[in-house]
């Protein structure tokens, strides 16, 4: 414990249903830290917020003794800078820029591209095939691993940064009926995910199902 | 020194064009580690590129005692992470955090908004004006800042990512006849990119000027 934890201020700036909030608390739960959530609404955002992001406006937002950090994947390194009890990311070098690349990645490719597939009007195909190459990507180095985790035995940053993969694409795939990840097609992906959310620290921070399930059935699915 | 360190090997795939590639070898530079440089044509990739970088087949990557590290700002905190000297990203965790969102900022946001603007075909007031606003939220933060670099009295990780827009922009801006960071617009951007360009440690990973603007005029000048 550091010597100044005692006094330690932790406020997260939140949205419940974000994947990205999600990254941050999945963390904080790792590490133990206490913290107060004020909940944001998106339509309406609280001085605070703008105040603290002005330059993205967006959750997540966390404050550390005044300090704001921002980026959810910012967030996590700080995190596990600041708390080094139960690791996030590795120790190596070369395993840690492994895993700063994998999470880019996933930030960078995969989200972008699984979005555009529950977004687009026309042309599903293409995206569809797209997000499929990119997932491949992922079941490959799953497969490659030969881990239960990205992160070995235990979920690292890659894990985290994955966490929209685990949970919320099947919740999409459910609102809209349009499945992606089958156990056949990407079985390793499939396995990966249970294991993840049935993990104690992730799935005590996991949105709702039900509540989850009606926001994307409204935002995201058929009529 | 680290122990290890007479025996290291470094290779870097490379294209002299790039300002990805310039953030690693200004980083190398920095930290004066000797390195093989490998010029890739990037019509006609090598295959050790290839191998090396199977998910985006891009430069630049750097190969360390046969490790491949990927994407340029994780390839730059790997060499700040093992060599110590001449430290690039700060130590305190908070400036670190904010040194990795303002890098993040310049990737996700700066350089997509200038390189559209430079290949747009019509709507080009639109893709100006979006790009002005991203380089006022820079303008902002050195003024903000008050010191020569956004490192302090030194360059860091947000200066080396900012490279593009203190050389490669200008350049751009030249070969295309359109002017967008001018002093009296952004004097303080402007103010930064000469100290910039000018450090003994950039200045000499720079690509000659005649090089790219006859490339730029090539690729994006008027006929």
């Amino acid at each position: 414990m550091r010597s100044s934890e005692m006094a330690d201020e932790v406020t997260l700036y939140a949205d419940g249903r974000s994947p990205f909030v999600c990254r941050v608390k999945i963390a904080l739960n790792m590490k133990g830290i206490k913290y107060k959530n004020m909940e944001e609404d998106l339509q309406n955002k609280s001085g605070a917020l703008l105040n603290y992001n002005p330059v993205h406006k967006k959750v997540p937002v966390l404050v550390h003794n005044g300090n704001p950090i921002l980026e959810s994947l910012v967030i996590v390194e700080y995190l596990d800078n600041v708390w080094e009890r139960v690791p996030i990311l590795p120790q190596d070098p070369y395993e840690k820029a492994a895993a700063r690349f994998w999470a880019k990645f996933i930030d960078d490719k995969c989200i972008p591209a699984l979005y555009k597939v529950f977004s687009s009007k026309g042309e599903e195909e293409q995206v569809i095939t797209e997000a499929c190459e990119q997932l491949q990507i992922l079941e490959d180095e799953l497969e490659l691993k030969g881990k239960k985790f990205f992160g070995g035995d235990n979920i690292n940053l890659v894990d985290i940064a994955a966490d929209f993969i685990a949970y919320w694409l099947q919740l999409l795939e459910e609102a809209t009926e349009m499945k992606l990840v089958t156990r056949s097609k990407f079985p390793k992906i499939t396995e990966w995910a249970e294991g993840f959310v049935n993990c104690q620290v992730v799935k005590e921070m996991l949105p709702p199902r039900a509540i989850m399930l009606a926001y994307y059935k409204n935002r995201f699915g058929k009529i």
